[in-house]
């Protein structure tokens, strides 16, 4: 399907990916480039790339495929760095958890070429980062959400579909702004919960005991506080205002279950813990959402 | 080791360890009560108990082991209606999130039999309850918090740790109050966030969109919240004080993180978030904790 993929950030997402259209037969060649050179060194060495490229923008000469996996901040210099070798056959994606700041970023930065670019954000992660983790299966049975504008190219939309179908996903198309705030409800706020809850521990004197008494709920509620600082500071920054009303929100839904409990109101209580605990349990991972009428 | 295990509340926790005895030919016959007919007669239907009794007295009826497997609110009303068969011989456990209520109620209830009970808290769970999710192997591996308290038949005790070590469990000996302590920061807080977050999405007119978007980070960050609703409305109702104390920590060090977001500061965010994330990182399941020196 393609003959060389070009590969600007090769940890974990970026490298899974390489590995993916490997393993599907998918490219012939793969070009890879890390910030950190003993990465890209890395990279090679585990064979999920087969060429090192000393710059961005060598990475994506030749390429017909482009994969831009960096932190999302980091987006619009990377697009600007390989800008004049973008082509209106090339298929440029990223793997952002933000749509909004990139398709700005991508606008800014790829100007005349920017419907060479596709906006993807793969639903899937791991707590571990880095390209030793890199797992050709990682996306596979995910959801994909692509975020085109008015000025990608139909041929390129038509293109990522494919490929990420190929690697086993099912490919949703939204607005930028319309991810973003999903995202902000669902992943984004759960990681700044988290990260929260792991520091208000480690903030207090009894943090080594009440940590080795932890079990199952904790490790599955904070696995998430894990995950690559730099990755998220960028997501977090990025989707502030949706962010921050996401985050307000829940602490008014916390608000009431607290008040309910500093009243002794159990049957108040039982009532918000069975709605939640009855939505939880019918929620499916990547179930077909009801259509509105 | 045991000639009969008089098992009061036929639901996950209890149905799981009356396999797990059967499974380690611990005992020779299990006589169940549950609250709800129908429960008691779907036990012995599936095997987890022998014989149904009437009455939580009747189950008690020469047994040399007992479990009262109840939501914590029902402990000592369960422990009254049992008390005129417990003996010195015969050991009482519970398996409570909560254990200062506990043991309170143990000692109102019991009186002068109260140093039969040890109380007992198996670090473990499901997401799902009932007697049908019943599983031999849910205590496996796990961490088993003790609280005796100076009435404890030492006896018991060692026959409490037995039972639990045979299980393949490791046993940890503490105070009720530093265990409430402990476990409201590591366990009820992060229940009490898991429920809000879920209500806070729920409560939004995008609910199934957002839901059906969200992949394996709100899966594993929201598993807790379909856990049991009656269970955990008395878990977080008996361990208030404890609970709301945490919730203030949380609170604050979400405060902080917010901050950083809110003015941009991307340094600060990222400290923080890299201190989530090496504790976590570091974090391990059931690790001996330190010593002090």
């Amino acid at each position: 399907m393609f003959e060389q993929l070009g590969l600007i950030g090769c940890g974990l997402m970026g490298g899974s990916f390489a590995l993916a259209l490997k393993q599907a037969g998918l490219v012939n060649r793969v070009v890879g480039y890390s910030k950190s050179p003993s990465t890209t060194d890395r990279a090679r060495q585990l064979g999920v790339i087969d060429v090192e490229a000393p710059s961005a923008l060598l990475a994506v000469a030749g390429a017909d495929i482009v994969l831009v996996a960096v932190p999302v901040s980091a987006t619009e210099a990377t697009l600007k760095a390989i800008k004049h070798l973008v082509t209106p056959q090339m298929l440029v994606m990223d793997v952002g958890s933000t749509k909004a700041d990139v398709v700005q970023a991508a606008r800014r930065a790829l100007r005349d070429q920017v419907g060479s670019f596709v906006p993807a954000h793969p639903i899937t992660g791991r707590e571990v980062s880095g390209v030793e983790h890199a797992d050709a299966e990682l996306y596979s049975g995910r959801q994909v959400i692509l975020t085109p504008t008015e000025r990608t190219l139909t041929a390129q939309l038509q293109k990522a579909e494919e490929v990420w179908t190929a690697l086993g996903c099912r490919v949703t198309s939204m607005s930028p702004e319309s991810h973003d705030e999903a995202f902000a409800a669902v992943s984004h706020l759960p990681h700044l919960l988290a990260f929260s809850l792991v520091n208000s521990i480690t903030g207090q004197a009894q943090a080594d005991t009440f940590l080795s008494l932890a079990g199952p709920g904790f490790r599955d509620f904070t696995r998430i506080a894990a995950s690559d600082p730099k990755v998220w500071r960028d997501v977090l920054l990025a989707n502030r205002d949706e962010l921050l009303a996401q985050s307000k929100l829940f602490q008014q839904a916390l608000s009431q279950l607290e008040n309910a409990i500093r009243t002794d109101d159990a049957q108040a209580l039982e009532d918000m813990l069975t709605l939640a605990s009855e939505t939880r349990a019918h929620w499916r991972m990547g179930a077909q959402r009801k259509k509105s009428p």
